[in-house]
């Protein structure tokens, strides 16, 4: 199937349609980005690949490189991450503390902050260096030599990150981070400071789509059941407390971040990356989680 | 693909696995049930089909008659039946009180009890003869006549549903239910004392994984689109609070009930009823579980 | 001392304030109430008395009636009481649902509507015509054959009154009620309605000032353990979540109704009704709160 | 009334009793204390007092601390001060982050841990010298220049106190924290490491039983109404989740710390301190709850 005309009526609609919401504004250097900046890359398992707008800039991929935190622990550590955390969802925010109280320090899931901080420290005691380590696996997994941290975001981000330093304590203080927690927020504030174009990650996260495999050189990133699985996190965890309702009206697995971006992905056929930096009420793009809804409607592209 | 070794190799591995848990004892007349009956009933939209143990033995089907209350109601009122309750999985026990009080009477989804609930009432604004005409519904998408409540569960769920009666009365109390509280406790009992097989249980719900078209006879049960949304909630709020669990293991769209019965869709290729009256501490059959994540996993066929 | 110019003045300075919040709505019947009524009714053991504004006319005196209850329940079982509920401030609303999950269907105290129902269970199941047997209780203390019941009250509450119904069926699918829940319930809004003045009041509680004793007859209602334990109860819980403000701005043990009534009691001192019925946002009378915060503290009169 | 002789006969029962609980385990210095220690002292404000056990040997304070740093900020300040935080009992343990989320980081009063830390905060911009400005304060109301600090104990605290770090990024997250989260949480254990001696503490907190003036030589530490206040918040809330329970078995406003001391205030006649490290499940005293019960009880000497 061609999507092309689809993507491109798609992108046309609601790039006339008035962005609701606003841009992330407690990171003081995100509050900085043009909320008009609006790009959609699509690109096929099959090589296919179609970009819109302003898919080549770079921005704040922010909780979007949770996915490769995760990839990256589960690779290394395998089924043994999850004596660390859970995999459901939540049904709160995403910085909510109040669930860690009764679940004695293990995050729901490992896309909540909570459960991101964990993986965090998971890396920090399996990695030689943590920071460049993780990049050099998105550097990998992307062919792309160039993606980066962002000093100027990372410390922007520590200097109001209270709420984060927060959950990292708090979990601490279950016995469940074992690094000290300075340096694991500190790595956390780093994961989340990577920059990409959106095709850079929907390049990066297409071995999702593939079973696990890159398909420039066929390496495989993921076992095919780690695959899956980690999709399937992605569908039932991947955009916080509006997870269902992306389920309901997207229904693809998919990841969002503050940034404004949202990562989609449909197994065994493609990988997709929204970039709009107006937020809905729950943190999500508001015309990425639109554009998706629209896209996989006409498209009749769901896994459902 | 042909489903039948893998079946039957997995069926008889679970089988003779010791079933953990125990059966669901709150339910006076559930608790005589035979702990040890298991049957699988797997049916392909291409019409082979494959029965294993106990296929055709009728059970409570409890909470898998909310996807039949659902679809009834979603097929009749379309998306106006959101204003009354989301779609997010709530991240709490199936009949906890607690979000309640906080999202003021607003059940999360329609599968958790307090949604159920709703859909109850909802279903009785709408129909002529609630009960009678519930069970024609469930009659026609099964092409089956014999399809019946059971009216020793629905009295043995009454005597002791007191959590239930709360939960309908404290909807009520924010307004969120238009009927009398008994009216509409009585009938969401009787919606949860449907007695069928296995297969009968395939059969009925074959069209969700038919676009939303019986086999039988082509006839149109819900538009291709809210067939999609009906698994796409199944696949975030099936399970209650193990539904991640669910997603993550099995990676199919599903529904429980405390009747030890657990039905799954793979869109666009079959249904698989599993029952085995043995239930986690989540409340989903061990062995249900337990079968579908071996079956999947084996024959690769998640949605992810 | 002669409190009376205190009183007085105190008196004058709130009758002239302007009241806020408003009438209790979700009652019908307390909806008609004039919200511009303002009585005071003091009485100090030794005898003196003092009254100003409508303090001899009859109003609903709703959860003050749950000192009667709990001293009712307290005299005849003593402390085996506290094996159906505790006498911790709940830190949440009246009504709240959210506690009892956690808690498991035991009420944090006596005086929130959980633990006033439980109670209503406990007397149901020691007195032979609990209805009767409550009022001459009443009628006892008070020494005043004309406190009854309001059927138009209890009628009015009871037709909107879902909310305790979820109340009363949560406890009872704990097992913390032993009878059904319509009797019980039906108990619970009854004791709500009784209809005293402010005169009233004062007189029927005066014995918990004087250590348990009547001053009329010298008859020992409660023990004087018991006396200063129900006072406890009062200081701690009587005002809802508002209980440490009022323990705060006016230092002595009380009890407030939607009514707009406020009983308080100066161990060893006096008992002091006040009713005027707008409310708060708490559920507590804005002048009821107004005139002691005053009185105390011009009178030097707290228990601090 | 002579209080020595039940004060001795309380003190030998208690004494024989076996003492249930353990000593506080998660500061590592504590859980170094003689858990057999056992000291009474008792002292009225007419001068007469008495001591039992080991009433002279210094232990660490903990949270009775609150008591001297809420009395000196409201000093400073006066009511200006309930703009950070409540009056209101808490229903939950005191380390609980639950509510801070809901309540948008104003913690529910001074005395739970998020209070507290928000009252040094407060006191961090009010003082020159935080630290030494604090000592001074103790050693004032006290006529004791020996107080101090325990540097083994600050230290100890802050190599555990994860949670409390995490309370206080938290708090820092609303913007309910002026001052560096590190600076506040410092101060914060420097002040829970204050060492007395039963005497010692009972000697410096007097005052709260006089009305607001020392003994020694009749100056006012706070004023009446703000000693009033400052004994009803401690009534309300001054034992954690327990303060109901307290309440009602003793009846006399009370603080206690996790050190194994309660001091507790009859206003306008006595201040007893405690002290015997062994804590129930609350954290709070065994014995010195059981001593305090016995001995209100046979003096009949409580508040109600």
């Amino acid at each position: 199937m061609d999507y092309s005309n689809i993507l491109q009526e798609v992108y046309e609609k609601v790039s006339k349609e008035e962005g609701r919401g606003g841009v992330a504004s407690y990171i003081p250097e995100l509050a900085k980005v043009d909320p008009l900046k609006f790009g959609v890359f699509f690109k096929e398992i099959n090589g296919r690949d179609f970009g819109m707008g302003d898919f080549d800039e770079k921005f704040s991929i922010q909780s979007i490189a949770k996915v490769a935190s995760l990839c990256l622990a589960y690779k290394m550590l395998g089924e043994k991450i999850w004596e660390r955390m859970g995999v459901e969802p939540s049904g709160t925010p995403f910085n909510s503390l109040v669930q860690l109280e009764s679940d004695r320090g293990v995050p729901r899931n490992p896309f909540i902050n909570a459960g991101a901080i964990v993986i965090c420290d998971i890396l920090i005691g399996e990695l030689n260096n943590p920071e460049e380590d993780l990049l050099s696996f998105m550097r990998e997994i992307s062919d792309n030599s160039s993606i980066s941290f962002s000093e100027n975001i990372a410390e922007s981000e520590k200097s109001t990150g209270y709420r984060n330093v927060a959950l990292c304590n708090f979990i601490k203080s279950f016995g469940n981070i074992e690094n000290s927690p300075e340096k694991v927020i500190d790595f956390y504030f780093k994961l989340c400071s990577i920059e990409m174009s959106c095709r850079e990650i929907s390049c990066a996260f297409l071995f999702l789509a593939n079973g696990g495999r890159k398909i420039s050189d066929n390496k495989q990133i993921l076992s095919e059941s780690q695959t899956k699985r980690t999709n399937a996190i992605m569908q039932s965890c991947g955009l916080y407390d509006e997870s269902g309702e992306f389920t309901f009206k997207v229904g693809l697995p998919g990841k969002s971040g503050v940034g404004g971006g949202i990562l989609a992905i449909h197994p065994y056929k493609y990988a997709v990356t929204l970039w709009s930096p107006k937020l809905n009420s729950k943190g999500n793009s508001y015309k990425g989680m639109r554009f998706l809804e629209l896209f996989t409607t006409k498209a009749r592209s769901s896994i459902f």
